[in-house]
């Protein structure tokens, strides 16, 4: 009788081959620092970019005051599939008037997820048929290689050149391209190097796109407004053929990630993503909404003064300077300077380290309790005998780390 | 040369086979109705569950206060990917407390994600192979059907039988399981037909799962508070040996569906879910979190005083009545009395429409302005003939809405 049968003994559930495959570095060294303060120890955690994590650098209270607003008003129940038609208008206002030229964004080319991963996540699965590549940057941001295989693509990655401040290599995706590239990835200011994109450049990446007509380019743009370099375009703005879907949100420029508000904006000068916006639109309507308050605290940072900003870059400016000054005094670690967002990623140049970074950030978290993430975690091929340096703390607590990692680097 | 050619008139770019499969009749048939109030029409939507959207039922304010001191706090940033710990914490603890009996449920056992869609999204993806099989309900609520493709599996409607108040029928499930059945699924009370199973069905769901070892039996029980019939039971908590996922989140019987908080919690009294539990875990980590501040107004409502959902049920329950009584003094519709959730879904008996569920409701949309969703939308073999009612509204609007209803029938 099957009742008497037990499954006490049978074999385990196996998971699916795909989860098994994710890898999130920033997360996953997370493990063994957070047994660390479990037995009472203080880390320093210069691994996850997350501005609310380090003083000085509050989401602003007109934001809060919006989001407050939104919840004693009750507007906690669903919202459209594509966002409120409010946000919508202002982030395509806010499309239109990028700083140094947008492009012609209507509210109906926007689509607010629950943060660029969503935004990712729905993208991938709208586009990616079996064998299909996505040409993203590498180092990337690890979701670009982790999302696209649990479709069935896979991700390439192209160059980005070490020697010359993390530059695109154009003749490395050039040469990547083919048939099967569906999505060419642009992540501008880029994670994890810092690196902003020149308008030649990316007027150069438009020309090897327009060349593979079933390509789209995902411009990435969540670190846009921390462009320390002055030369920061919206991508889409430089395309009057090729589709370019930009990425961006609430969680870093805004500092809220916590939100969960990113959106994806679809440029499609020559009328080409009909299919794909359906395909879009069916896979949002299915999963509901993004959280209806959280989208008024957004809107009210787009639509609000944005001078504190300013105050804001200096901060943020003040402490990349000092890591960049610090790292250049010690033996065994070098770094280009990065022209925008809150990272760099330095290389270890020391005998011992220099391709063992990630034995590198367990050994410094053990030894000098210092959480950074390997380079490795953000590419396999161009991450080796790198560390990615999140350099959002204030200026003490950066200069205690990096007496630390000198003191481990030289023992 | 490349620089001169053109795309302008190169085909369109295609989506995904997987996107364009997807359909959630609950929202596509917003869009008539969207254009329909764009002409200044009023709309008496019975379509959504979202009980903000209907007058009396607010999210309760203590919920709204502790979201708020979130905000205020600072507790803007990333949470940890599983939910901070004071809430997995709070749902455990609530798991194991449930009416008529919980399960030992652990804080790490938690899982939180942006809504019960993620979380099945997350489990789908952590499970499900091509050609696997998901048994769910039918009818059942779209994303059941639309998910699992995606991942290259396919849903199997098992029967509801719709004579006997849409009870489980068990012989239909036991027919359907077989060795690529990696799910099965009750939604209980169910969404689109109210029925709340007994726990000896629950019992004999799970002495059918037990024979077949490669198979978690999922809960989703979102509307677990919502009972009028006074047997709901934990379906976990009956489960001695086959693995459990219980969905529940913050968005039904708590009130706040724009939260986007639910959580998967895993049952695993035989230890066969270690790879399962690491395929989630992979997963939720590459996605960063769910909204933090939302997640502390979840926790105030499970660890607040409940004695407020008792008056929120009352008036649910008059509003049921009131829709059953109608509908039962209407000619050509009909409808058994659902036992919990806030839906019923009632049959067509008209000739003229008793296999035209989804013109019944386009026409009905266009002709008296009452929005219903259509029976073939939650299951093409089980829901034709039928429509969902959400009953939601108060007694003045749902009158009205009856009213209409009956004249374009005797029209």
């Amino acid at each position: 009788m099957s009742k008497t049968r037990s499954i006490e003994n049978v074999d385990p559930i196996p998971s699916s081959q795909r989860a098994a495959r994710v890898e999130y570095a920033i997360r996953d060294v997370v493990i063994p620092a957070t047994a660390l303060e479990a037995e009472g120890h203080d880390i320093i955690k210069l691994n996850i970019g997350d501005p609310l994590a380090y003083p000085g650098l509050p989401t602003p209270t007109h934001m809060i005051d919006a989001y407050v607003r939104a919840l004693r008003d009750q507007h906690n129940g669903y919202s459209p599939s594509y966002g409120i038609p409010d946000l919508r208008a202002a982030i395509a206002l806010d499309e239109c008037g990028k700083p140094r030229g947008g492009w012609t964004c209507q509210p109906e080319d926007v689509y607010v997820c629950h943060g660029v991963t969503e935004a990712l996540q729905v993208l991938f699965a709208a586009t990616l048929e079996q064998g299909d590549e996505v040409l993203a940057p590498g180092p990337h941001y690890p979701p670009y290689l982790a999302y696209p295989q649990m479709f069935g693509a896979h991700t390439v990655e192209y160059r980005l050149d070490p020697n010359d401040g993390w530059r695109l290599d154009l003749e490395d995706i050039s040469a990547k391209m083919n048939d099967r590239t569906r999505l060419l990835v642009l992540i501008d200011p880029n994670n994890p190097t810092g690196n902003v994109c020149e308008p030649h450049e990316i007027d150069a990446v438009l020309e090897i796109a327009r060349k593979w007509p079933n390509c789209i380019v995902v411009a990435d743009e969540i670190y846009d407004r921390m462009d320390f370099t002055g030369h920061k375009v919206s991508i889409a703005s430089r395309s009057t053929d090729v589709p370019v879907i930009t990425l961006n949100g609430v969680a870093k420029v805004y500092y809220a990630p916590g939100w969960r508000i990113g959106y994806m904006a679809l440029h499609d000068p020559s009328n080409r993503l009909d299919s794909v916006r359906d395909g879009i639109e069916r896979l949002l309507r299915s999963r509901l909404c993004a959280s209806t308050p959280a989208q008024h605290g957004y809107l009210a940072g787009l639509t609000g003064d944005k001078e504190w900003m300013n105050e804001y870059n200096a901060k943020v400016l003040a402490r990349r300077d000092l890591c960049i000054q610090r790292i250049n005094a010690i033996e065994g670690i070098e770094v280009e300077a990065p022209g925008g967002a809150f990272y760099m990623f330095a290389r270890l140049t020391h005998p011992r380290w220099m391709d063992r970074d990630k034995d590198f950030v367990l050994d410094l978290l053990h030894a000098e309790h210092v959480l950074l993430v390997h380079g490795s975690g953000f590419s396999k091929e161009y991450g080796i005998g790198h560390v990615r340096i999140v350099y959002l703390g204030d200026l003490e607590i950066l200069d205690e780390a990096f007496v630390r990692i000198e003191r481990f680097l030289t023992s």
